[in-house]
């Protein structure tokens, strides 16, 4: 049949109703506060070594999302939009020496006892890690802006993540000065006005079935990457009672 | 010999002045103020139809600059670093809607009795400038860090240009509403600070012979791209009179 060699036509975009509740499905399924070790650092269980690892860890992380930003940005077409997305990297950045969330991560560190110098440096850094980051970088880098910015959708989960970390982390952990989980507590805010701007974008950009579908996977991916840290850091050696 | 193997030691590297002076004369040889068009555009030679092409296609040019950085912006290691570079973008974007360079320029546009959605549409951008532009953010893209700051080092000749631009303007195309020069105005001072950040930084980053000529190769070639896009524009068909 002649109809075969044609390109197939591709299934209807699903509502915008469909499509939200499809993108917010993916971090309830398989955001990292369900990673074995999310659970055991809420639930009070790591050792100082372990917890001191898992900082150090996403430290890594956090300091690369201003990069994964500024690429972000450089692919956005209009001024406004740039606009909006520069001020998750001032967000980050600070807007002045000592400030910023990367500051704020540096702090818990210094909090729990590790040493500021060598968290710069990334001596903890697992090779796990920096590959799960560097899959994230990259995927902003060469990716088209709908899928950069439906990556960015686990902000979605991240304030509810970040309240339980700041309860867990009071409650369990209360050898970190309470004044480094300023990290946390600022996130809570910053995630949910980040999480609505993106949303709306990705409903709006994406017109066809196949957009949509590529802004489910690249949340998907997103939760992988999150996954996969945990994952370094939880089978990484760390020694006990230290 | 043996030695003959080995890789050739490099040339030693120019002092701090002698490597300054090296950069400060490449703009002195070949930045586009020295281009026929430029030359014409400044001599009050030009038409209208030639002024509003020029126009139309730096637009073109300049609407890219927040796009290069923002790609710069990722490769800065340093929330210090990238704040200095934001400030670049934010200059062309603005800190709200209706302010910023590539408003000015759209407002320079108007100005001159360009339409403003046809130069958001780039109707009359032509195929030379569109590839020195591409080429340009493509650079900025790909290359490191230190030739992608000394690209930007054509700002230490943009202050006398610009007010050069501003006296011909006045002088030889009244017909252009004088608001509309707001654009060259606010770079005579923006270029001067950025030009002195961007030295700074590359003067340091530059330890090796070969950083040092990569720094000045990178300059010549942002001054082939102003260059490029200028030839473009000299060869456009403008109809007379118009």
């Amino acid at each position: 049949m002649v109809t075969t060699l044609l390109a197939p036509v591709g299934d209807a975009p699903w509502s915008t109703a469909e499509f939200e509740s499809r993108l917010r499905a993916v971090p309830e399924e398989r955001y990292h506060d369900r990673h074995a070790f999310n659970i055991r650092m809420h639930s009070g269980a790591l050792s100082r070594a372990e917890l001191r690892c898992w900082i150090a860890n996403r430290f890594h992380y956090q300091r690369h999302i201003p990069v994964k930003d500024a690429l972000i940005t450089a692919k956005l077409p209009t001024p406004a939009l740039r606009r909006m997305w520069l001020r998750r990297i001032q967000e980050h950045d600070g807007l002045d020496e000592g400030e910023g969330g990367i500051e704020r991560w540096l702090r818990l560190g210094q909090a729990a006892g590790l040493d500021r110098e060598s968290l710069l440096r990334g001596d903890a850094v697992l090779p796990g890690v920096r590959l799960a980051v560097d899959g994230y970088v990259n995927f902003c880098r060469l990716r088209p802006p709908l899928e950069a910015v439906a990556a960015s959708l686990t902000a979605l989960a991240a304030p509810d993540l970040m309240r339980t970390c700041v309860d867990a982390f009071e409650r369990h952990y209360p050898w970190i000065e309470p004044d480094g989980l300023a990290c946390f507590r600022s996130r809570i805010s910053e995630g949910g006005r980040d999480s609505s701007e993106a949303l709306r974008l990705v409903l709006s950009w994406a017109c066809t079935r196949d957009d949509q579908e590529r802004a489910v996977a690249a949340l998907r991916f997103k939760c992988d990457v999150l996954w996969a840290l945990l994952d370094a850091v939880a089978h990484a050696h760390c020694p006990e009672g230290s």
